[in-house]
């Protein structure tokens, strides 16, 4: 190809279209063209931008509403959330219809009429709206378990308008709630979201109870099938991961079973431990010290630690 | 609720809002509704890019500036941010005075006045910004400390324009001031916006020397009573956090108290190395390996490093 | 200065603009006055956001494309890219050509005409849109072997519209492809756009083979002189660095050795482990376990984890 500034830019953009579109045709994935439109990048960033201003009334703003302004500021939310919830829940509804028939080499007939995934996206959009307020009473829990925990905090607002901890659990805690609504696709775009954010990896599979706190939190990894109970801690860099993929006859990764640890209650875990596998249980109060790699199950009330002659000290040259 | 399509969508949309509304009620915390507006996010990230493009001319703007535009450029930049930073802190002095009046359950009488704190917020943002060139004189000796030490860096410029550790130094450079000066929340909002750029968290209250290189940086957590000295250098991973945290008679815990590490002049310390503890002192020109966990001082000059025998090789099934 | 509200506050602009100004000029590094613009951040970040839209072809849009609007569509991206990336590509030609200049004290006489950069630039802009067609073929051996290698993952559009392992990856591609062909400084602002988004820190430099991935991904670096092949497979915190830097007679660092490990076909390397060292040589589908420090070669076909009995248990107060 003449890339000289006197070959002629029509000719060198054709060329370079024809290449491209060539080589798109002979790989044949990674492009949707002429299927179905995916959920939007842009439409879920604005979803949970509108679900924290609204989880948190009066912090995001520019200004905080007057109490009176509120029940309708609230009440335009989540008109506007539930117009954006039921588009972008109707688009994962039919890619994933579309994913279930492919693999039954079954495309045209098995898939939903647009209408019917039209109305279970709008189903799953109101039953999930109806959950915010019990999703509100655990993120309070959350953020007095933070301000409990972390000599640092000067008060409960500090912890809603700056810990990266608290943003990456509340769009966990949503969409959490939206996978379990069956929802496809989303939840997994929001988590994304807020790991690119906060450095945070929350699988929404996983399950976690209320007053959970994550100080600092870069680096944290919770896998898809983790349960963590009520009143746990972690800090930055903890991996709550898997061990190995069990495989089928046909050497195909077995996807959805447990392979992610379980956390009891009132369990802390320091800086950049690993706690894995999926029979892997931390017993109630269980302390596990920084740095620690761990694949097998802790007593209640037990405190694991590095052993400590593993460092050597020599004068430098 | 009836979330079928044929439901009216007003009626929905009421019972929505007033489940919200109940359940917001309920908790009482975790919204602002009829209080003062805290500092708000949005204006803090401009004050952030309006810094960092006043405190390296040139660099961040689409053309650089001739310089004798810059007189006339720099007046209109300090300007416009000493504007916001009068509006910003003082949100955050009156949402201080709020919390403090609170503690001691005395609202009405003990919040200053209006224009008392609005003067407070102006001298604190005219001392910030005097405080600028001496800020600048910190960060060329940060860029030759970078420079001087990574092999990959090609130029100063590369470092200013690329490299996050830097920014997230710069960044934290100013925080501090701001917090020196007795500015409430607006450090912190500064260091979790860089924290959630570049995965280095910084708290303002840490107090770092001249000649200081973050290299790569993603992992890095600096406690807030950490004391760093004079040309040291920290890798991705790093910790240099807090132990546990004293409690006091009402089993609250105490705030406040020294509980992050101390570096001495020239240390390194590489990836993933944990420093704990408020006792602990780093020595001078000492260095902790890679994946060290530290909570015991280490005299000067001395190289710490994981015991060899740790690892375990076996042949793969 | 006077800070108080009653001192002018044109008097007060202009004591602060011209300390200001005072200290740019003792300092005088970190700025660029009267000099030559830089690559523009913002255009880089549209760049990388042009070329992610047009490698995944409907994956981005609002709406997927129909086929038939492709090639038009595909022309216009193509175009808009060229003239994008011949000027940027022309600006970091033109400062490393300053730089180079700075070097030999020979600024005036040494510098090329503005013409034969922009025509540089143009070349090598045009040789880069030449390699998407082959970028796009190793960007879908990346995306099978992540979803062959992870259970979480649903489909192959998952991976390709939220997985930050894959977007780190991709960018990578383009900007090892630009590095290659000569272009300065851009390369490695595209790679921290990357790293500020996803946490996955990759020097433009590395060279790496198809089919790889890295799961979760927050917290990895790769450095500049690694040499990666085949179906490798990284997660979170994993670093591929240097030992210790090589300094020349005059104490200066040596900039440009092979510093970083070499790492063979088909090895897994689990979380937090780090890998020291450009004599370093992992062999063929070797695994090296979670939090492993290693700075030596390791055989093919070999498990390398850390030794058991390092963990003290013992019961909570």
């Amino acid at each position: 190809m003449d890339a000289s500034p006197n070959a002629g830019q029509e000719e060198l953009l054709r060329e370079l279209t024809d290449r491209f579109l060539a080589g798109c045709d002979e790989i044949g994935t990674i492009h949707r063209l002429g299927r179905s439109p995916l959920p939007s990048a842009d439409a879920v960033v604005e979803i949970a931008r509108d679900l924290q201003e609204l989880l948190f009334p009066g912090y995001r703003q520019r200004e905080a509403p007057r109490r009176d302004d509120v029940a309708r500021h609230v009440a335009e939310s989540i008109g506007r959330l539930l117009a954006k919830l039921c588009e972008q829940f109707r688009r994962a509804l039919t890619h994933d219809e579309e994913l279930s028939a492919a693999s039954r080499d079954d495309i045209a007939s098995s898939i939903s009429a647009d209408s019917d995934l039209a109305d279970r996206a709008r189903h799953q959009a109101v039953r999930f709206l109806e959950q915010l307020p019990g999703i509100r009473a655990v993120l309070a829990s959350d953020v007095r378990m933070a301000f409990d925990g972390d000599p640092a905090a000067r008060s409960h607002d500090e912890i809603v308008c700056c810990y990266p901890g608290f943003e990456a659990v509340t769009i966990h805690r949503v969409a959490h709630a939206m996978q379990r609504l069956g929802v496809p696709l989303v939840p997994r775009m929001l988590a994304e979201w807020a790991h690119g954010r906060t450095g945070i990896d929350i699988h929404p599979g996983a399950t976690i109870g209320p007053s959970f706190f994550i100080d600092h939190g870069t680096g944290v990894v919770i896998g898809e099938t983790c349960e963590i109970a009520a009143r746990v801690k972690l800090y930055q860099g903890v991996t709550l991961g898997a061990i190995s993929f069990e495989k089928d006859a046909q050497g195909n990764i077995i996807r959805g079973r447990k392979r992610h640890p379980t956390i009891h209650e009132g369990v802390v875990i320091y800086a950049n431990a690993t706690v894995l596998g999926g029979k892997t249980v931390v017993g109630r109060n269980s302390v596990i010290g920084a740095g620690v790699a761990l694949n097998r199950s802790v007593p209640p009330n037990t405190i694991v630690t590095l052993e400590k002659p593993q460092l050597r000290f020599r004068e430098a040259a």
